[in-house]
């Protein structure tokens, strides 16, 4: 079968960019408690950009040492064939399908106090550029007849969208505001806008993806670079600040006035690979003391995806996806999602599946 | 000026009704912590119901021994005067306000661990059926332009459906089910899907009230009399039950079904009025030891009112008030009213204020 | 190897106990994610007398279908050999160790959603009055140097303990009532008092079990079926009632009083085997709409393990292992537990650990 | 009657010291809300100092501008007169006991959403190095017989405390590292350790502070400025790090600290007035990509009160208070506290009452 893999990244100093390579492979054999998926669309992640431009920090030797990577960890498929235990627990030929890429060891002291999310001692499963993937059962969810399996290709930006919606503590009655109108920046401001926010306001430097955002229900959209955040806020919130913010652009600029626009007692969420040599100035006097802002990190997301997927076909996310490519046509595929100006770039693995 | 008073109440054992009468008596001046509202709207409650009936258990004989009670406790309206302090803090002749008809003391126990609502030395101003009343500041909340008077004297019932929705634990991808289409069951179902509900039922035997709901977005409706309610649960919840139950029906069978189609460890809320001789048989052993179900009760609300006002405008309250009369024709609007076939009958007690 | 069998059940309705045999089987052999326990200590449950007596409503057709069943699961001990991928995960031969019981699926909805108590697919590994025991890796947990073997067998009562009192909400200046001075009820009842409760009340008839629950620093201890419970509470409570109650009697009259004395707004949790034709009787209009209380079911624990292991070495659990025998005295020792009169009965397993 | 002002205050640059005087004023007459206490014990708080330092920040020209200033907001006592409607609520001549020095206004949008201590109207009664004070019956707390007045002083500082080890979501089986051991510090390590943490370890260059931490029921502590906080860190916690850490330092190395050894998504707090032009580095690639942690500021607390004082008992307050003085003793008291070595330095205002 055919399988996307990184076979050199690139030099984040020198600007380089690293290569891909699509190579032939045999399709993996589901064990006992795993099931062979037959994929049917991948989505591209920032941080699969992040890994062909070096941009990777602490990360970037690990990556080296284990190259050729394969790549995809955003997919959706039908079910080719189930090992026995897998079939037990009721996967079964046929059923439609996505799958975490991480599977949680369950036996560290992060699994057994419920943040999978942390676990040490993680097996990913990223090979989701492929005709085939073979996924240990617990990673694998069913999807609801609503949901087609592009739009199911969503599914695992949606939980970065959903846990940061989450931990940013927006509720009914919340103002809140999103930066950076990428795939996961605007789901999450569709989800705000669901969980009962009273405003959801976008920043965004690409004036297609604000028009995007207010097309699908985002209540406003600024310019992060031209306006004046602080002024937009106090006549979007009545000089109150936001309850809850999500920081989902990466920049520094992002970050930095995200915290700006917090309210006393608000709750901003930083989940993004932020360059590893930026810091945040937090002012703890005027920041902390007098206003009680409280700062979140985040990353990827602890057993939330049955209820994510129970959400996700109230979210418009097919608009999201913008450009699809077939396997074959991956360095295309990869190169339009560099560009930046895409919320999501896709590629149709099995193009039979849809 | 004209004010709405209970004269007597009803006996709820020969079935007899109490009676009203629309008296004449001085408009009240602001203290100087309180603003006098000239009143737009005054919607009526179930309670008002109850009282004429005389259905109130243990309270019945206090409240023989205060009348004529005024009635009226959701009201909206603006401001006609604003005492010295009041004004100080932001009122001001012309504001379109709210107001929560119960003042806490903010001194006893419960208001100081953040309870207002099990307040132990509250003050009631309930005489919203009026064409003026005075309030203390602390009741008073200013409203949106995007709200308008009429959608405004939804505002306490809403607060109480909020409440509900809150206390059920409702979230993104939540399985919500709501018992009785009367005004706070309609409204606690529309924000329940709000705040991302996967899936709202709502159970309600007459047919307007269920058609009326889907035309405002819940997602099915079934008669809870008629229907096999387990069997709808489980078609509906693909066998799991609803993760939250919101009982609004004040009925015996609505109470007992809500406690039945919950799943292992959701959460259902008991909020009514119910018949006092009334106890829910609770098995321990199936219920909670094998089950894991949070049963809650709740009175009123706390501490939410800026939040429900701010989430307002999004649902919609218009279609809900089924019947509006005038002041002078209150015994009409009671009657109405007491047929139970309408979600809300409101008095417009001054009909310039639109 | 020595393994305790239940070989029949008794009748619950003509009160005959069921019987027990000591039988010679092979020492199982540890898959790769398996490690071998020597076992050390099997504390016997009060869920074990249920099952000789027959006491086991719905599930009693399955349990005799399973018969001859292995019985303990609360035990501790010393791990004999660790298969390939335990040992990765950490696990090595001599360490001491607990173990739960019930081993999650990890892969259907409760698990992934973070509640591996309601676990649709468990495996339960109750052969804990033997003197070896194979589990999985996910089920082991190594404890501190300052827990005993013999201590640590109360690990497993200690986790529902430890569920409940969280369930119940006990925090700093909780006011905090235990209904039953088994061992559940005392740890419960230690604990609450070391999360901060300002006040903890053993209600329990047995004179014993009070005056061990002061001597390990309960507050103050009444006997529930003398005293008058609801008198005791004004008394103690200043006539707020208990903020959190904990009802580990499995009684009628326990459950009834635990709901009694609750104060508005207060939480009480049920996780007893009740008997199954047990209802209690609630007035939704009295404790829900006026007192707006909450009740919760309970069973088991999820995910909080590790913290438990963390905390029980402050708790006093020696003074509750009131009686310990060999396994070739098993006769004696269920003879011993099922007179009620011991907060714990153990089997020591294997003497030389200790 | 006596009471202490703030003549002037210091010039933070000069390192000039601001200048206190004993006034003579008439006995303040309590209003029908208000009661009349005199007064027992005050303690002096460290923003006392901050004051006299000129240490204020961006409230330094308003402090200039109400001066002179009356002095002192953590004091205990007993009822002298109580107002018409306070007796109503309950207070009455004779009672012991304590108040918040901040009366919240109620009506403006923090006060309600239950965040009094972002309150935008705030009144403040600073004025407890006196023989008298006039407080407002939503202030004023009676305090239970096993509270001494003079520990009662320590109510205002501890319900910071009590704040900042719920911020920090101090638990059972937490891991609790405090910065900073005076007052409020030594306070917070012993709650935190009452609420169930596993291991609660003080960080304080002074040796003596330590001691006593130590004798008072803290596990260990350690010279935050002498020995390698992240080397103990990986000690005491095996390599996790601290779950809560509470900063109560207010020193940029503390504060700096304090970041780095929690473990990821742990809960770190920051409460105190740090120095306006310190900001604190905050990675957001390590510390809030990778790691997930949550930092929180804090300012007072809100709506605890009756809380912390049921617990109050529990906490060894006497050992804190290490010097005490007459009101004629003002000077000698505000130099003693200035050196910081003690945990608290309290005023005896009447010496009768004890």
């Amino acid at each position: 079968m055919k399988s996307l893999y990184v076979k050199t990244i690139g030099d984040a100093g020198l600007k380089t960019l690293g290569t891909l390579e699509l190579m032939n492979i045999p399709i993996p054999k589901p064990g006992e408690e795993e099931a062979l998926i037959r994929i049917a669309y991948n989505g591209i992640c920032g941080s699969d950009g992040h890994t062909l431009r070096g941009n990777l920090g602490p990360l970037t030797e690990y990556v080296k040492s284990i190259l050729p990577m394969p790549v995809g960890h955003e997919f959706s498929g039908v079910i080719e064939e189930a090992g026995e235990v897998a079939a037990q627990m009721g996967l079964k030929v046929g059923d439609r399908v996505v799958a975490n890429y991480a599977r949680a060891c369950g036996s560290c002291y992060y699994c057994r106090t419920g943040r999978e999310n942390l676990c040490q001692h993680p097996i990913n499963t990223m090979s989701g550029c492929s005709e085939y993937i073979c996924c240990h059962m617990s990673q694998i969810h069913k999807i609801p007849d609503s949901l087609s399996l592009k739009a199911a290709a969503m599914t695992e930006p949606f939980t970065i969208a959903f846990h940061a919606v989450e931990m940013a503590q927006v509720k009914a009655g919340s103002r809140v505001a999103v930066f950076g109108g990428g795939g996961i920046g605007q789901m999450a401001a569709q989800l705000a806008k669901q969980c009962g926010a009273s405003v959801v306001t976008l920043f965004e430097p690409v004036k297609e993806k604000r028009e995007l955002a207010v097309r699908l229900g985002v209540d406003n959209a600024y310019d992060s670079i031209q306006e004046d955040v602080m002024e937009v806020t106090r006549e979007v919130t009545d000089g109150l600040g936001y309850d809850s913010v999500i920081e989902a652009s990466g920049s520094r600029g992002g970050a930095t006035s995200a915290l700006q626009i917090l309210s006393p007692d608000g709750n901003v969420v930083y989940f993004s690979m932020y360059p590893t040599d930026f810091d945040l100035p937090l002012n703890l006097f005027t920041q902390c003391y007098q206003q009680q802002k409280h700062i979140h990190g985040m990353i990827t997301s602890s057993l939330i995806w049955p209820r994510a997927i129970a959400v996700l076909p109230r979210i418009e996310v097919l608009p999201l996806i913008q450009k699809v490519y077939t396997l074959d046509e991956y360095q295309q595929a990869f190169d339009e999602h560099m560009t930046g100006a895409y919320a999501k770039v896709m590629i149709h693995c099995n193009q039979d599946l849809d």
